[in-house]
């Protein structure tokens, strides 16, 4: 019986730790604010971050990180992209060898163009680290609609534990080895997810939306596999199925903050009303450098970049996309 | 100029034949409905299958169809897929040999399993044919909502002048010469479509919905490639993206069908309920029998055609594709 931590009290985290909770497993949860902390121990809930969840008796909350992380045989990175280093850093003398890490969060760090699990074994270098992604909002996992993710590592066996561990009857683990792919599907894709928001904020239909997720596909897929990703990983769960969750579901801030900017808000109105971190801003900034440097063409991105940061307007963008010279399909 | 006559006043028929209107081009419409053809001419409406659109003076309806086809250059097919035989039977007598034939229906025939070009070609065999296919949803194209799509042939200049009569500011046509691959893609995605619909209809949620189509594309393209189409053209607008259109617009009939089933209704309710050719279907039928035959897994194709034809149960069918044993993604 294995005993899990959770560094990060946000959505998904809740979500795997009640999951994990109502699986029989001992499991803690370090979180900064007292106020989710006394939340979970005292009521139960997670007021803040995943209101439609009952958090089971044997999840504890602590505020103090050490506490949390202590005895248990496999650590949860729960927090944001661009607070990990820091978070690995913190944690890191309270840990043993054998401990896994497991990293939830997607994207790459800005200036070093790292992808997280990179960040953290600069930082634990000697403990093992296995990614967990796929399409999984954290409001349906918190309430056991049916799921699949992946579990990925350079050491399989230890994606294969975390797989024995995190899954149930209705959340189903694939394993796969191609850590790098993971890592930049699950990047990328909150990049068009955001752009895809913009359409839907522009009062663009279906047509358009599905379009521009097939294009953006292509853009994941290159840059992709210039970064020494597998084509299948891109098309698989992790690429493809958490695009789609997160270009279609209104549960992803991504998307959501896509549409206030498509309906003509500021980025830091859309971020303040979102009121979590929107990672597909970060990446969308971050990627967009990287592939200049790697000379791959992300013409979405471009575009989405454009609008964030030179306000460029969004409808242009659309009909300057649309009206470009006739063309075979494959490009 | 070109003038351009549709066979079946249908809801996409309806929509480009109103889009080339706008365009300036002469244009005709033959419907068996005395009805459809009335209130075209009459009223510059369809209200039967296109509620929303204006259809313009240069489009006239007819109950005959020779009428209809006589002196245009292009002659679109716009009738269900187990019809077109039929129809092209009918038209054949009536055609000059430069006139280009143009099929949106998507399927393949049943017991032949041949693919609707090969359908058209085997009446009408002097003729160039070209399928427009891709993630078009009449409603939208309509009221010139931004849509991307794909003309393919086995004649790329066909294409070509199929690309330059249809391509508007908010019509954009690729060409792409891979026409088993726009087909078959084209035909496989409804019943993945049906299938994401009966979860919708069970009340599962985005990150179901998500993995489902992840592991349909797959379904598109092993079965698609094995009958000699390209990856890539599945993983384009006409695959990949008329699946993701498909998937999750509520203007797609095999996903409001779906939705029907999952909810505990009959198939035949379903069908009577949306009122119009449910593709899906027979296309779970006829690929059923061409996947066994050609020996291709097709584990998503055989769930639902249970649910459809042998009365199972779909919840009972997601259980034990979620349970199945513990594995690798990559597949």
């Amino acid at each position: 019986m294995k005993r899990v931590a959770f560094i990060g009290g946000g959505s998904f985290g809740t979500a795997l730790a009640a999951m994990l909770g109502n699986k029989g497993l001992d499991v803690s949860i370090w979180d900064r604010k007292k106020s989710v902390v006394d939340n979970i121990n005292k009521f139960r809930h997670n007021e803040k971050y995943l209101k439609n969840c009952v958090i089971p008796d044997c999840v504890t909350a602590y505020e103090d990180i050490q506490k949390a992380v202590s005895g248990s045989d496999i650590v949860v990175l729960a927090v944001p992209s661009h607070v990990i280093r820091e978070m690995s850093v913190k944690i890191s003398s309270y840990l043993r060898k054998d401990q896994i890490i497991v990293s939830i969060a997607k994207g790459i760090e800005e200036k070093t163009f790292k992808r997280l699990s990179q960040v953290i074994k600069d930082e634990i270098p000697y403990n093992t680290v296995v990614v967990l992604s796929g399409p999984s909002h954290a409001e349906e996992v918190a309430v056991n609609i049916p799921t699949a993710v992946v579990a990925s590592s350079e050491d399989i066996e230890a994606a294969k534990i975390v797989q024995d561990v995190f899954m149930t009857d209705s959340f189903r683990i694939y394993t796969n080895d191609d850590l790098i792919g993971v890592e930049i599907g699950g990047a990328v894709k909150n990049i068009i997810a955001l752009a895809a928001g913009v359409l839907d904020g522009l009062g663009y239909g279906d047509n358009a939306k599905a379009a521009l997720m097939t294009r953006g596909m292509s853009e994941i897929v290159r840059i992709g596999v210039k970064l020494g990703g597998k084509q299948e990983t891109f098309y698989g769960l992790t690429g493809m199925g958490d695009l789609i969750v997160t270009c279609t579901s209104m549960h992803s801030r991504n998307r959501r903050a896509g549409i206030l900017i498509g309906q003509g808000n500021s980025m830091e109105y859309a971020c303040e009303k979102v009121g979590m971190v929107v990672e597909g801003i970060k990446a969308c900034k971050a990627f967009y450098e990287l592939k200049e440097e790697r000379n791959v063409s992300m013409p979405i991105t471009d575009s989405l970049y454009n609008v964030l940061f030179n306000n460029k307007e969004p409808r242009e963008c659309v009909y300057k996309l649309m009206t470009r010279d006739k063309k075979d399909e494959i490009y």
